[in-house]
C-alpha cells in the first residue's frame, strides 16, 4: 500500500536542505592524531597575481578555510614576474594583502618566497621569512645565506620536474650537497602537483630532511583538484606539539611530516605506521558459522588503504574503503599474524608500509 | 612556471580511487551517542515480494548493511497480499529467509508484521514476535492480544496517512484508547517515507510512547532516498544501554527515540537536548579585532542545525553545516547568552528544541 | 548464478573514465535556438583583479570557456579601486590582457566598464566600448555621453539592489527619464547573481529595453555557481543572427534576449513562446486503456518546466525535468487543448508564460 | 561591491530544483542514429525472484524506462531456481506478470528464458519465445529445437566466465559447431555484466553472428551501474528501422549491433565507423596564429573517444570528453589527414578503428 509523494512536504524539507553548499562552510578532514601531538594539514606552496598566479592574495586563505587547511604558505617567484607591466614589483606584496584575513579566519600563514633558479639548483622555498625583498639578489648562495639570516626552512621544489631533469629523476648535484653541509636545506617536495618522485624519500632519510607535498597552485583550487581522488589538493600533514606558527615550525625542522595526495601517503616508516594505526579499528568476530569468523574492520580516515601481500590461508587483499566500515571473512583454520603491505603507503623509493593488523 | 600534467601518474592514481564504490562498503553516520548508551540507527517498517514489496528479502539486510544501519524489521502485510497467485500464503518466509544473511551482516534483525485494517484502527506493526501466522486472525484486538502474548512492541503506523484520515491529521479514536488502556500500544510513526505528523509527537509524550520513524519501504531503498536530503532514509534512532536485539527492545519500550529524516530531527526534548550538546563543539574565540570576537563552532553530525530567534546584539540565525566548522563574528558588546530555537528540532507539535550555545 | 566481479578489468575501465574531468573540456548546453537565430549565452557583467575583483582577467575567459558561453565582458569598476595601492590604475588592462586568450578559446570578448555611482543614477555598464579610460570623468551624463561616443550598449545594473534601494524595488528616477529621452539606455539587469527584480521586465517592455541577467561575479565563478540549480551562473541568453560580436551587439539593441538562472527564464513573452516550443516534443500516444492515453513528453533543455494551473479533466499539474522524457496519463475523457501556466517562465512582475502543449 | 546572497530567494528557486530527481522521469542517451536506422538501447539478459534474481519482474521495466532503454529480455533461467522452497515453478510468470507495466511504460519486453547447462555447451538465452515452459527438458538440443520452433533468437552467454572456462577464454566445442551448422546459433555476449571477451568480436565476424552486451543483473541495476564509469549498465545498441519488436528482432538477426558499456564501444567495423562519424563535428578553425589553426570538435555522443596513435606533425592522441568541446590546436606544418585509431572502439580481438577526422 504505496504512499502517494506529499510534494510539498518535501519541498519544506529539501529548501533547507540545498541552501547549505551557499553557507561558508569549513570542511573537517577525519585524518587520526599521533600520540600527543595533532595533525596539520598544510600546503606550503602557493602562487598568486603577484608572480605568475592567477588570483589574489586572500582567495588563498579563503581556499585553506574552506579545505580545511591549517596552514599554507603564499611563495611567489623572486625571480619570475610576468604580470610586472602591469603590476609592480613587491615581493612582501601578497603577505600584506592576505595577513589579515589569515587571522581572521583562523589560517596560520606562513610568509614565504619562490628561488626560481635554473638546475642546478633548480626551485627553492624560503618559508617563515620576514622580508622576502631580501631574497631579491643574483647569486644563489647569498640568497639561501639571508633566507637562513631570518631562519627560514628551505625546501627544495619538484626536484624531478620534467622541464628541469628530461629524465624525471631528481639528482643531488654538487651545489645540494653544499646545501646540506652546511645545514642550509631542510626538506624536498616528494608530491608537487600531480607529480612525486619516489627517490625522494630516500633522500629525506638518508639526510634527515623533511618530506613535503604541495599544490604549487597557480590557478584557482577548486578548480584543479576537487574533482580529483578523494576530492583534495595534495597536502603536507605536520605532526606538531600545538596549532601554532612556532609548533608547526619546530615539526617541520624535526622533519615530523607525511605527504598525502590523491590515495598516497608517503614519508617517514614509524610516522606512517602510528598514523594507519591511529586510523582504524579492527573488532571482535561479531559472528561465526563452520568455516568463518565475520570480522568488521573500520577505516576512520579520509583515505582509502588498499591490502595486498596478505598471509597464506587469509584474504590475499583488503580494501578498506575510507571512512567506511568493511567486512571481512576470516577462515578458522587461518591462525597466524595478519601481515599486508600496504600498497598505497610509501616509506622508501621501492618500499610500502608493512602492517599487523 | 605551471608544469604540464602528466598524464599517466593520473590514471595510475585514479585507477585506484575509483574501484572503490563497486567494494561492499558500509556507510559511517556520525551521530552522537547518549551518556552510557549507543544509539542505534533502525529501520522497523519494510516489506519485501512476500507481500507488496518489490523485492527478495535479503536484500533489505543487504541494504541496511550498506546504508550503516544498525536494526531493521521487516513487517509484511498479513491481510494484503497481492502477489498470492504466484507466492503461496506464508508469514514468517520472509524472516526465515534473512536471518541467516542478518546474522553475517551484522545486521540485528526484528521479526514483524502489519496488521493491516481500515481506519480506525489502521495499520499496526507487530515487532518482536516469534510467530506472524498466527497474527492472521479475522478481529483486530484478537490479533494485538496474540502479538503481545509473544511480547511484541506495538506500533501505530503513519496515523494521518491521507488515504485512511483525508484531512492528514492522526486521531485518537476509541480503538486506539482501549489499546492504550490496556498497555497494547508501544509507539507511533511521527515519520512515515516522506509525511510526517507533528501531532504526533504531543500523542507520545501525553501517553508515553516511542516516537519512530521509518521508510514503509516497498520498493528499493537507493532509489527512493538516496538523492534526498541528507542521502539516507527516515530512521529511528534507538538508545540503548548496547547494541543487541535486547537492548534496542528495551530501550523502544522505554521510548529512549528520536526520528531522523532529511534535516529534521524530533521527539522528546530531554533526548534532543544531550543528542544536540553532545554532537557540537564551541571553541574559545581564536581571533578578536576592535568590534568581534571570532568563533568556531564545529557540528560534527550529519545534520545541519538552523538556529533562529537569536538574542538582540548577537547574529540572528546561524546555520551550522553538517560535519563541518562554521566561522561566527560575536560583537563585542554582546555578553548575554547565545539561546536560539533550532529550527529543524521538533519537540512538540508546534515547539522545536532551545539551545543556549 | 552471480558472476564475481574481475577487478582487474574495472580498473583498465575506469582508469581512462576519470581522467578525463581533467582534460581541458568545454560544456555543451542544450537550449534550443530560435528561427534564424542562434542562441548566444552571453555574461556581460564580470570583475578582476583591475577593480574589485579576486582574479587575473584571462581566468574570465578560461571559465567563460569551460561554462560553455558565447561572449562575456569585462566591466571593471572605473570609480571603485580598492586596489590601486598596489595596481596602477589602467581602466583597459584588464582588455589588453584578455583579448589574445579569448580569441585562441573562441569567446567573444567585448570590452566594458562598470560606472559606478550612488542611486540615482546608481551603476551602469558601458558595453562596446573602445577606450574605458575615457569615462573616468566627474559627471555622470559626460561619461555615458562619452560611452554613447564609443557606440556603447548602455545597461543599468541591479536597479533594486538593496545597498543602494533599501526596498529592493527598482524606480525610474528622473535621471533615468533623461536617459530614455536621449535613447542613452539599452538595458535592464533583471537577474544580478542571485538576486532579481521582477519590475524590471515592466520596464523594459514598456520602454522596448533588453532584459538583462548576469553574475557580477568577484570572485571564482566555479565556487560561487557550480553547486546551484541546474549548475550554471545567472545568464542573458541573446538570439543573434550568427555567433559574432556584431550580430550580438545588433540583438541586443534589438532586445533579442530571455535571461535564465536557476531554473528560471524571462523575458519578453513571443521570445520565451518561441524558446519553448522549440525545446518540446509532445509524442503521439504509444498506449492505450479504458481510461487512458499514454503520452510522452521530452524536454529536450536544460531547464526543468514546471506547468500548473492545466485544464479541468487533465492533470493539473506537470513537471518536465531537464533533458527527460516525461510520461502523461491523459483521461480519454479530457479532450480541449492543453493549456497550462509554465510557472518558472515570468513576463512581467505578475505574469507568466501560457502555453498549450 | 559584492552583494550579500538574498537566501529567500534561493530557498524559492532551490526547492524548486530539488523535487526534480523525485519525479518519475526517464534519462535521454546521446547516442548517434544510423542513417535510416533507430538506435535501440537494449538489456537482452535480466533475472528476477522467478529465478535467482532479487528482484520482483516489474521493477526490470521501471530500471529500464528510468534508464532510458528501448527494450529489456527477461530471461530467468530454466533450470536453476533457488527460490522454489517459496515460489512454485512457472517459467512464464515474470513475463505475465511484467507485460502489462511494459506496454504502460513504452518499453519493448522481450520474453526469454536462460538454458543453463554446464560447458560445454554453457549458458544460452532464448529470446522472443512464446512458452517457455515448453524449454524445460533434458536434453540440451532438444531444447534449443524448441526455441528455434518458437522463432527464437538463440543468444550464447558469456562464453568466457571463468567459472565455466578457468582460462576465460571462450571456445567453439563440437556443439557450439552443431549449433552454427544448423542456424541454431544467432549471437554472443561480448560484454556480460563487466566482464568482457575481446575474441567473441572475431567469433562474430567469422560466423556472421550479432555481437551483445548485457547486464545478466541479479541485484537492483542502479546499485550495480550508476557508479561507473558514463553511469550506465552494459548494453546491446540495436540498429533498427523502427522502434517496434518486430525491427529489433530483425535487426538482431541481421547482426547489426554494437555492445556499449563503461567508456568502451565494440563490434562490426562498418556499423562502429558509422556510428563514430555521425556523433561528431569538426568545425572550420576559428583563429589562426603564427604556428597554429584553432579548431574546435564536438563529440555529441555520451562516449568520451580516446583517439591515439596520431600523425606525425599533429596532436599524438586527442581525449574528446563526452558531450563537450575540445579544442586542437593545429601545427600549421601538418597538411595529411588526421588519421588516428579509436582507442576505445575495439572491433576485433586485437583491433580498433581507424578513423580520419
Amino acid at each position: 500500500m504505496k504512499k502517494t509523494l506529499r510534494l510539498r512536504l518535501w519541498i519544506l524539507i529539501l529548501s533547507f536542505s540545498c541552501t547549505l553548499p551557499l553557507a561558508a562552510q569549513r570542511r573537517i578532514y577525519h585524518l587520526p592524531d599521533l600520540d600527543g601531538r595533532v595533525t596539520l594539514k598544510c600546503d606550503l606552496h602557493l602562487h598568486t597575481v603577484f608572480s605568475d598566479g592567477h588570483v589574489w592574495p586572500t582567495v588563498r586563505v579563503e581556499e585553506a578555510w574552506r579545505d580545511g587547511l591549517d596552514a599554507i604558505a603564499i611563495t611567489d617567484h623572486i625571480e619570475y614576474l610576468p604580470h610586472k607591466a602591469y603590476i609592480p614589483v613587491d615581493h612582501n606584496a601578497a603577505w600584506k594583502i592576505a595577513e589579515n584575513v589569515a587571522r581572521e579566519k583562523n589560517i596560520l600563514l606562513i610568509q614565504g618566497a619562490e628561488i626560481t633558479r635554473k638546475m642546478p639548483p633548480g626551485h627553492f622555498n624560503a618559508l617563515f621569512i620576514s622580508d622576502a625583498a631580501r631574497l631579491d639578489q643574483p647569486e644563489f648562495l647569498d640568497v639561501i645565506k639571508e633566507a637562513i639570516g631570518q631562519k627560514a626552512f628551505i625546501l627544495w621544489n619538484h626536484p624531478g620536474w620534467k622541464a628541469q631533469e628530461p629524465d624525471g629523476i631528481p639528482k643531488l648535484y654538487d651545489i645540494h650537497h653544499q646545501l646540506l653541509d652546511k645545514g642550509w636545506l631542510h626538506g624536498i617536495e616528494f608530491y608537487n602537483d600531480v607529480e612525486y618522485y619516489p627517490l625522494v624519500l630516500d633522500f629525506c632519510t638518508r639526510h634527515n630532511l623533511a618530506v613535503l607535498g604541495n599544490s604549487d597552485a597557480h590557478g584557482v583550487i577548486s578548480e584543479g583538484y576537487l574533482k580529483a581522488p578523494g576530492d583534495h589538493r595534495p597536502m603536507t600533514l605536520v605532526f606538531a606539539r600545538e596549532r601554532t606558527r612556532e609548533s608547526l615550525r619546530e615539526a617541520l625542522f624535526k622533519g615530523e611530516t607525511l605527504v598525502w595526495f590523491g590515495e598516497m601517503l608517503a614519508g617517514r616508516e614509524t610516522l606512517a605506521r602510528e598514523f594507519f594505526r591511529n586510523g582504524i579499528t579492527v573488532a571482535a568476530p561479531f559472528h561465526e558459522n563452520d568455516r568463518h569468523a565475520f570480522v568488521e574492520i573500520t577505516n576512520h580516515t579520509e583515505i582509502p588503504w588498499l591490502l595486498v601481500n596478505g598471509p597464506a590461508g587469509a584474504p590475499g587483499a583488503l580494501t578498506l574503503p575510507a571512512r567506511a566500515i568493511t567486512r571481512v571473512l576470516l577462515p578458522k583454520t587461518f591462525t597466524g599474524p595478519l601481515l599486508y603491505d600496504v600498497k598505497n603507503i610509501m616509506t622508501g623509493e621501492t618500499t610500502v608500509l608493512q602492517v599487523v593488523l
